[in-house]
């Protein structure tokens, strides 16, 4: 094979596997993505006890298919792709790596229930379908929303763990073991499914006294929903009406410029 | 009959079935409306037991004649309507038709468990009620809403649903069969009803690790509720912004009158 | 009494009854709210079988003397008010009589179901005390926002409406009565519970087909949760930017008027 | 020792305590919120009543010696800070003593259950974390929304209050004593797990009319959690607008400037 007809495969498979652009590597994406679903299904299905005991042998033969496509994928793009190291420590890199190791390990280590753990790792592979989201150009706004209200939602969280942690203490003192409020972590637990409005009903207050003070965190929980959510409008609301572009400044390399944006307001230098 | 007298109530039945502004297609539709809920009401009093035993015959002579009174409407529909294909293969032309169909087909077929699945299409027809929707104007504000953030909710069912097999099979892994959670599609129905809130308690956590991972799921559920919620809440801004209009008062020039604005609220002058 | 200082006494209990501006109008409020309250607690009292036991006849001669206070406070109002009509007949007239009534009537009919049934309407007497919502001043955009968005709500609701009686029915058909599913109504009470995120867990899907729709049925709530908070948080966005003003057109009689306005928009009168 | 020193030694623990922005300061602070959190792992772990078994008396050490460690942090600060009854009297004063009394008082008093009730209150230790929040300077938008929206919340819950205690009767006088709904104040408690949508299923409708009454309260309670968030959404948009500039660019005399700009957006100018 000649160097160059290599280049040429090469920068092919390139264009295939990690641009989304162009119909073939449209076609590659999805076919990956129905791969990655109907492994995930071939897991769950496994995890069935009355389906491993019929089709068992069925499921690890598939298993071991989509291991090997999967393997090859991963070959090829350490292949193909120029800056390798970069590659290999990304998440996606990482993550694709990741999801065909544990079924080469069960070669050499048995002992399924340790193997069982590492195998249900393999379904961060989804998160790969998530590279559509980049096409659409969405998941950036709402990326950005979120980074923006970080220290809101910090502070958010921190005083709703404070509540929690408090609501749980004075239940487990006014209910007590014998309604199921049995120590304080578990009191706890239970201040959590109250207040995210969750409610299982595994622990429910039975003294009146227990039954009002539930009443009290539970309205407190459903006003303290404004809050993250508040927080989330104003931050989306924000972005929509300032429109930011996703234009990088070709002198000092910051982003979130305004869509009317002339020059960089960072540095001050023109952008495109 | 004259053509032309044909002709003329061909007009006026259109009139009545499809145009809604006037006195005589109000009363049509509010009249249809009552009769969709009756049909749908008598419905559900078949599938109570205790309810069909005592007047089951009734029902069946109700259901009937509702069948017959659709039946008609849909016939001179068809009949006055000037594009015919467009309206029988468009969505309200099938679901007219969809609610008739079951009742005649259960003349040949016998089976009832097969026609039960059948009938309940004809609940569709609720969908006609949302017709009114159009004329009070605002559904459409709402879909242009929902449609704009089509890409946006996308990505957060896509980031859920990921995060909701993950978590199953976590939680799958920890708590096990022996405390309900069977397998990991099961795993991932518990993982639904916990991340949105919902909370049978049919399978909750039974061990400290599992509780504390559940609680880790429903802090992050119940701070990804505000995701959705900001986005629409920022589209119907976005579009309640575009409300006010854009026009100048012709006397002083001023802007931003209401759109119900008949004078400049600035000079008193008269607006276009 | 001469008529003149007739008129003074009716003028000074108008003032300490219908307004509450005055330090004596706001005490009056304020021990009515404790009044109120305190009859409702003497009610709750009487429903808890242990404590009617005890101290029934107690909590009788309470309810007479909460009565008798109401009644006098009623007779007071219709005597200074000057349009006696109009206050009769208002919302809050109604339920004063209302609250007072169920106890007078108690002594003619005797038959003490029928009698609470009537009794616990006096509990609307807590709307009075939304009274202080109007001095607040905030209650007002609250209303307006939802009045605002009052047919995208009925859109809303009907659509909801809508999927949860063909969810319901179609969980009928997967579920069946040996899964608790025992007819249509009580299936789209559960769809109702479960869209609405409440899930009591009463009835819950077991099949695993069941157990899937029910997901779907799930996150799509979680979705619909976003629009009606959508439709208020862009309204009330858009009341706090305007920020409108309760002058009412001295011309027109017309509201709504922005703050910055110095015409009416209707009428072109001059605002004051 | 010199006085001189002496005081340099204490603005040098003042400036390790009370400031956060040094790098000594801010260990102090990480320090101390590790502390605060093993702290109240123990206090947790106290409650398991197999781990009190086991490791009881090790828990006692180690609460003794946080408890001593707090003692002298709460000792220093008293002693370095110049207003010394500001300090004592202020929030994080009275909760930095409350912190280390109950163990003090343990050991005067003898009787566990009094005593544990006192010890729960040093988990009010945790605020102190929100110190954090100062600094991060978005605790306060989050503070300003909340306090801008207290009417209209206060009008908020004295309705909901109003529609529960309705809600409660009406279903007590529906559903009644067979079905769980033993009593007004229980029955309330129920409307409150209904209409928060936490909906445990310790109580729930088991009749028709009961059923279809709580879907209402249900759907109510579903459209009235869209209102906190609406206040809580426009207040933070509100805010949020607030946060763009109102500088003027000295070149070009552009508005609109972010935050953060340094350079004009337009014109690429310096900005002051």
């Amino acid at each position: 094979m000649k160097p160059d007809s290599n280049k040429k495969l090469k920068r092919e498979i390139y264009n295939i596997i990690f641009e989304a652009e162009t119909p073939r590597g449209k076609i590659f994406d999805i076919v990956l993505i129905i791969l990655i679903l109907l492994s995930i299904g071939v897991i769950m299905l496994e995890s069935v006890s009355a389906v491993k005991e019929k089709v068992g042998t069925l499921l690890l033969v598939l298993e071991w298919i989509f291991t090997v496509i999967f393997t090859i994928e991963y070959a090829l793009r350490i292949w193909v792709v120029k800056n390798k190291q970069k590659y290999a420590y990304s998440f996606y890199g990482i993550i694709d790596l990741v999801s065909v190791l544990p079924m080469y390990l069960s070669l050499i280590l048995s002992g399924a229930s340790a193997l069982l753990i590492l195998r249900s790792v393999r379904l961060l592979r989804v998160f790969r379908v998530l590279k559509l989201a980049r096409f659409v150009g969405e998941g950036q706004v709402l990326a950005n929303a979120l980074r923006a209200s970080r220290y809101k939602i910090t502070v958010f969280l921190v005083s709703v763990l404070t509540i929690v942690v408090l609501a749980g203490t004075l239940m487990f003192m006014i209910e007590g073991e014998e309604n199921g409020f049995i120590n304080i972590p578990t009191s706890i637990y239970w201040a959590i499914v109250t207040m995210t409005t969750v409610g299982y009903g595994d622990i429910s207050p039975h003294t009146p006294l227990g039954q009002a003070v539930a009443s009290v965190i539970m309205i407190m929980g459903y006003g303290i929903i404004a809050i993250p959510t508040g927080i989330v409008s104003a931050e989306m609301a924000f972005q929509k009406s300032k429109e930011v572009t996703t234009e990088v400044c070709p002198h000092c390399l910051a982003e979130g410029h305004d869509k009317d944006a002339v020059h960089c307001k960072y540095c001050g230098g023109k952008l495109n």
